[in-house]
């Protein structure tokens, strides 16, 4: 099959073996996927990954592995969209309800399971959501970064009196922005891109320029979501006293930013705890989230994420496809197989 | 009047001049006080303070301010312990319910106000709570510190399914395990000294030695009560993925933690952001807390913090006070007036 690789760089292998389909796992004919800042991350070495890339994608069913229950529902031929993270679900970490945490788990396209750019890809079948008709493949191949902005007020208790601030204007922050929207709250995105703050401003969404964390604004919560190092000062800067940050990025370490010699995968930085403790700071980590309720929103078209496309390439042309996603100015780049 | 002062290392000074009674304040005669390590670390420059050290204290009213109301029922002679953070009561901050980030506060021998190591001292009279009959001084005198312990379960709900890490055994670890044993929590001590875990066994609390940490244990809220830097790994090694660390130590910094050039007087080290998120951990800051509920607790002397006192020194001993609170099996070190 077609496959984007990353393994020393990123690599267009058109003859990729096809993926085996495990005991209750299903056969997913990738129809769109979307890339993620995170394979950007990956290609730069973060979690040191090889395999095929991609991790947003819409599909089909083309094949059902051996002990997918019949009440599961699932049929050859239905679009899907799938949670990420393949975990055994039967672990005590699985049965408490924390299978995005399961220690033994695999993550498409990220950690010890090929991913999503590529014609095929398998999953567990608890893993897979159907896609309702009303929900077309451009719109539904936005499901998986939308429950991660769907993850923070899962976490997090955002009341309609809050006035809350998303920082940075990348794709997570306008989805994130999109999503808490919808609470009621003050809400105001914060970013440095014209016009993707004016996608958010189309929403109703307020939007302020970087200057904003000069001026002593107070918060009560903070989303972080700027994907670098430096987005966690300005975002402490931000926040009130007893306030939450959010905060959404990974990446990979920066010389600026200071690297653990143990560990060259994971970021670091220093953090002043005491302040911490001083102002009360909770501080939320913050990953992949719920299917469901992103659907929801989508098919109900609460949120439409369609102005964050920028662009869309061919599985080949995935070197260019990457190189497009890189720009500064870049939002949601897909791949349509 | 007497008073241990901070000025370049500490002075016991027997002419110290009485604070100033202002408008909307009380002056309390101080009958005993407690040395907490903050204080020992603000005398190794934490916070910058000078002047008289001490925030925990139990006293008796000799004076009311002009503009304390009859309402609040403050009476000269009446016993009373009284919050540190000394608010303004009127801004956006105070009136949001959130007094001890007030940014016009001072602060009682920590921050801008002189402290309860001396005969007298004054504080707001909404600051002061009268202090039962039924709760001696030398219990009194624990009710700031068991405030701060309260402070954990009125900011992260605790259930009494979950498993829950005191880590430290020292004055705030023992605090915190006395008020979280109540909840019915599976508890566990760990810290270093025998003499200190075998305070909390004697309360009913399981306690576990430092090699806890290396054995993978998996609690869903660790609250980090070290006091030293090394404390946020050994905590996080103990939680589990989507668990809550609470943070209770604040400290100067060190050269083996790393300093930040621009503020010397804070605490930084080195995080792992990325962990952060990919673990979805939630970081409490965790500071001062409600003094109601310790008081309740005291009094039902469902939390009996005796045990806890190590000696008590005159105010003119105060030199020896501070050696023997500085001996690393010390607990609580009191000064009596």
């Amino acid at each position: 099959m077609r496959a984007l690789v990353c393994r020393g760089g990123l690599h267009y292998e058109p003859g990729y073996p096809e993926p085996e389909l495990e005991t209750g796992e299903v056969l997913v004919r990738v129809r769109q996927a979307g890339i993620c800042n995170t394979d950007l991350e990956i290609l730069r070495g973060y979690m040191d990954f090889q395999g095929v890339l991609g991790h947003e994608f819409v599909g089909a069913i083309a094949g059902l592995g051996r002990r997918v229950p019949a009440q599961a529902g699932l049929q050859v031929g239905q679009r899907v969209v799938g949670d990420i993270n393949a975990a055994c679900y039967a672990c005590p970490t699985c049965l408490a309800g924390r299978h995005t945490h399961c220690p033994n788990r695999t993550t498409l396209g990220i950690y010890r399971r090929d991913g999503a750019f590529a014609d095929y890809l398998t999953l567990p079948w608890l893993n897979l959501h159907p896609v309702p008709d009303a929900v077309p493949d451009e719109i539904a191949v936005f499901v998986e970064p939308l429950a991660a902005a769907c993850q923070i007020v899962a976490q997090v208790k955002i009341s309609p009196t809050d006035r809350v601030i998303v920082l940075g204007d990348g794709k997570l922050g306008l989805l994130a922005a999109a999503v808490l929207r919808l609470t009621g709250a003050s809400l105001a995105l914060v970013g440095r891109h014209a016009e993707k703050l004016a996608i958010a401003r189309a929403w109703g969404v307020r939007t302020l320029g970087p200057e904003a964390t000069l001026h002593g604004v107070q918060a009560d919560v903070v989303v972080e979501c700027t994907g670098v190092p430096e987005g966690f000062a300005l975002a402490r800067r931000l926040l009130r006293p007893a306030g939450v940050l959010v905060l959404k990025s990974t990446y990979r370490p920066t010389a600026s930013s200071g690297q653990r010699g143990d560990d060259d995968t994971q970021q670091t930085q220093m953090l002043d705890m005491s302040s911490l403790v001083v102002d009360e700071i909770t501080l939320v980590g913050s990953r992949c989230g719920p299917f469901a309720p992103a659907l929801r929103l989508l098919e109900s078209r609460l949120v439409d994420p369609r102005p964050l496309i920028s662009a869309a390439f061919r599985l080949a042309e995935g070197a260019a496809a990457f190189e497009r996603a890189a720009r500064p100015e870049a939002l949601k780049v897909l791949l349509t197989l």
